[in-house]
């Protein structure tokens, strides 16, 4: 099957392929594994076996970007026990192979991209991300395309090396957007004269700070990461858990300061509606302008680009999915636990404060 | 005036009427004061006096519960130089005075109201404010209306006064939002199984004791106040910007406390028209149960709340209004800079220190 | 047996005595019971019941105070069950009653005290406490000075109302320490040129505005108090628990800020000894000389004054004691958890989501 | 002179020796550049210039390790203008040169490494660090060990770069502490039986998760870093400083969760005098021992260690040379503000909100 993967890999670098990882599961009750769930299909499973593949049934969560893959690869969410042979279970198929069904998500602000003329009222009227609640309905898998198969031994590797992976992505992903965020406050700050206060610019390098700090625990996994035996290389665990723990707070703090620059008019602004039209129009753009000859529809564009990150479609990813992509807090305190080293720690303690037991 | 005032207070209190104060005038350049303003109406102004009454314009920006109020009490939002007379002017009005217009302010997620059917997508359908800049275009304010007119001098305190009030007020406000929210995620954890584990009880806890702080805050500014001269009690000034300073932090951490707790699914679920759907909504309801019986239906409500209240039209008072309602954090750190008695307590090290000077 | 303590109130009160209130015992292994313990003095507890009143043996730790005072009262340290008659005992002593023994906790720089001709480098002379390890080795105590003896059920309760009041009184006694350390960090500033620096300002601004909030949490534990049965005024019980956890956390950030302030020096500066040394002396004055005059040995007081509350003598109570006295974090959030009414709070938010079950 | 610093490297490699780097001044009035101060001699410079070398006077402050050191570099400590050529020196000089005196610095509890048979109460006996405050009265330096001598323009590059790198290092060195901190916290929680407590082992995750964050951002500016001209490489400038603000912060609160774990017992201990005295002693083996057989000895060494790192002559390293070594955190915020290129920012900003200008 590492054979299966290594063909399907080639596949997709030869045509320029997109493929999203599918890993969450609804998982139903948390305090219970999958094969005692009251419904079986809570994690994904193989449902029925024949000689050519598999058909399998479930759903996968939270799939950020599935609908703009081509391919979909399926994985386990957890550690299996023996007893969960039908959930260990790993494959690739075409995103509309038959049986898939994908629900898109609602985001914070998604209906403004269907107000007729939207444009300012956007912010952010280019780029965006977009979840799906993906359904296997009785999929069929051709055995070519399965990579794990009732190896239970193996899911809880899988799901440690690929939330390793992801965990580094978003000392990349996050700090990307929070660029963004950060010269969006300034250009704000600018606009309404408040850049010379020596408290707006603190809290600029404030927001670079938090920012660049996480980019520094991307990079130091990775710095700090190994070749496998396989010949690809892996993060250091310890610092990847250590990096996604940190995303899960500093984009919260970094949209505080944004908030807190960019001023209150941020959520209380008019319509752009109400901008365009010709009786209220003149009233916002002689009240809202910038200063310095800015004008009122640039400190408008400015301001919803604020509000788009922080609260907005773009929040959906900046904030929450910073906190729970690639797992939940938890989860990383969990992992850094146990690579702490807290045996060593211990021992040198004791050395130096001379202690023999 | 001050008797205008009382007869005006008389009246509201004996009609039983909603009152909105108006301080935050548009501001244009931050750097600059009314009278050297480009646009001297970017701070409302008197523009004509008669013998019977005066003329004014201007606007004032992110009136919440201006659509809710019967009458409106406009009031300087900075301290004033001899220069500014035409900005010293201080009236009430009815909303609907002629020559008023309230332009309603876009808010997160505002058009789900507008949605057909929508109900659970709200999250929180009941309650809301919302926010109007509202522009006054040569509104005559007969005499007897009038409270301030002209004397620079009192434009200041009358700031401090209102801010001092507002301040105070958010230890109450907020934290009654703040125990919805509380509330809320702690249903959200009953409903996935998670209300168990030790992490997810102590974020609770740690949610209840920020909200408890800001409470804590509002009685103290209002236990340490006193009475005035007037006969009105005024709170502790510097324990009131206390107060508000700490409301410019908190809901931020409580909100994202609440996210951790609720998990990713709350912005990347479905729509409510894809859950009532014949076809779709069966998925939905299969996969994204609670535990223990709780129904789809019930597991949405309360995302959708949590949504509602960190990201969609209650973010807007939860959090950026929290940030800067009665004045941004940086106004709130003036204030304990001139109130905190840092001679005071230069003089107690000195003396403990043996400092002779 | 409350008629005991009245006529001891009367006693204490009538001689204006200083009473120790003494309840932590050692607790050996804190996940047995007082009966379970391998040593069963390490609850203090009755060894023998005579006809005119009890021998006890235990010990009782940090006991700040216990050496300043005239009596001691002791109390049990934790709920107890049926089992632990012998360990539910609370009466009052002498603190140089027979078989009591107080041995003394060392404190950081404790024995510059006794540097001969110390002075400067004590930082602060004249103020300070200090801790016991306070040993009853089989002391008797007669029948009217005893509170409780045996009625195990009312021991939860007397921890909860002491802590109660102890956790109240962080609100005030670290609050003067703070003010102390605001004014020093200031005078430091003062004194190296850094006053007029906006984020120097902007530090001291902070160190207010934390110290203002501990201040406001005690007030407001106080004014939310009601009268009990007895006659005596009991705090609000949440509220005092806040009060206590913001302690447990301010201390340590108003000390960070006071090292930023303060510059390093405070920590590498020369000793008392060598100032005032003939030789060299003279370098020592010549280069750590404040600015404006201001005399190298004020320069060293101040910075002594600062090192002390930061990490010497007074950062035992500043920092460690306002961690640990009046109980733990842990036991703080556990009240926290009891008292913040989590269900009335699940009810109003399944109400605003319209949720029914 | 670059080749004096040349054959200067080669010979302190070929003999091994161990080199202090001097870089800052006493300062006097931090408002002031070096030609305007009161005394000349409060920056570093020279007085004297002969045909054979320079004679300097001047001091400089903090100097970690100036005492196990054989040879000192000095360097300026500021940006120069061209006023200050007689400041713009730099050189190096063997620690015991003629006119050269050392003035050794107090530390918090120094003086427990006097007190005869000390050992349990050092805490942490075989290791530290101390600092001098090292007068150069009237030092003479050959020309052969001149490095920079009156090039005013090089003087900002020399203490940008020379930061840079001890701000780097600073995610080494540092979290080697913190390593310490967490084990010997966790041992101490072993000793008094609480190691199983939930909120116990989550705040020795936060400590390791703090302290891998540490040392991300040491990594991090390292593996960022690129070739100098020179031959040697130089580390990422803004990431350096981004590691050393972290570390102004994250010791402060990695030594407060170890108080918190430890326990108040740890200042308020008796001394290791009374536990060996024969009368005393067993009062305090009884009540002050271990759990499962945990030795009093050992439990009091470990608590001893915590209370060394954290507030005696080891905290002086750990927390407030973590402050100011290599610049206090004002420096750094105004590198990453240099750094931070906020002008592409703005950049990208204005093009996703489709500004145009």
């Amino acid at each position: 099957m590492w054979n299966n993967f290594n063909k399907f890999l080639k596949y997709v670098q030869e045509n320029d392929l997109t493929v999203d990882g599918a890993m969450t599961d609804p998982k139903g009750d948390r305090g219970l594994s999958p094969s005692k769930q009251a419904d079986g299909d809570l994690y994904l499973r193989v449902v029925e076996r024949r000689e050519d593949g598999v058909v399998v049934r479930g759903a996968k969560c939270h799939q950020t970007g599935m609908l703009n893959s081509h391919e979909v690869v399926v994985m386990p969410t957890i550690a299996l026990t023996p007893n969960d042979k039908d959930w260990a279970i790993s494959f690739a198929v075409p995103t509309d192979a038959e049986g898939i069904i994908h629900i898109y998500g609602r985001q914070s602000c998604d209906t403004r991209k269907l107000e007729p003329g939207a444009d300012i009222d956007l912010g952010n009227a280019e780029f965006g991300g977009q979840e799906t609640l993906t359904i296997f309905d009785n999929v069929f898998v051709p055995n070519e395309r399965i990579f794990l198969n009732g190896e239970t031994d193996f899911a809880g590797m899988i799901v440690e090396r690929f939330a390793g992976y992801h965990r580094q992505s978003y000392g990349g992903c996050k700090v990307g957007v929070g660029d963004v965020l950060i010269g969006a406050a300034a250009v704000a700050a600018d606009y309404n004269g408040a850049h010379k206060a020596s408290h707006v610019k603190d809290k600029l390098i404030e927001m670079t700070h938090l920012n660049e700090t996480l980019f520094s625990c991307g990079i130091a996994c990775s710095a700090m990461g190994s070749k496998t035996e396989a010949g690809n290389y892996y993060i250091d665990n310890l610092l990847a858990n250590v990096c996604k723990q940190n995303v899960t707070r500093f984009p919260y703090e970094i949209c505080r300061l944004a908030e807190d620059i960019a001023g209150g008019i941020m959520v209380t602004m008019p319509s752009e509606a109400d901008f365009k039209d010709e009786k209220i129009g003149p009233y916002i753009d002689k009240y809202l302008r910038g200063v310095n000859s800015v004008s009122t529809e640039n400190r408008m564009r400015i301001l919803r680009l604020i509000e788009n990150i922080c609260l907005g479609t773009a929040a959906v990813g900046y904030r929450t999915e910073s906190m729970h992509g690639a797992g939940s807090p938890q989860a990383q305190r969990i992992m850094i636990a146990r690579q702490g080293n807290l045996a060593a720690k211990k021992k040198i303690a004791k050395k130096i404060a001379r202690i023999e037991e």
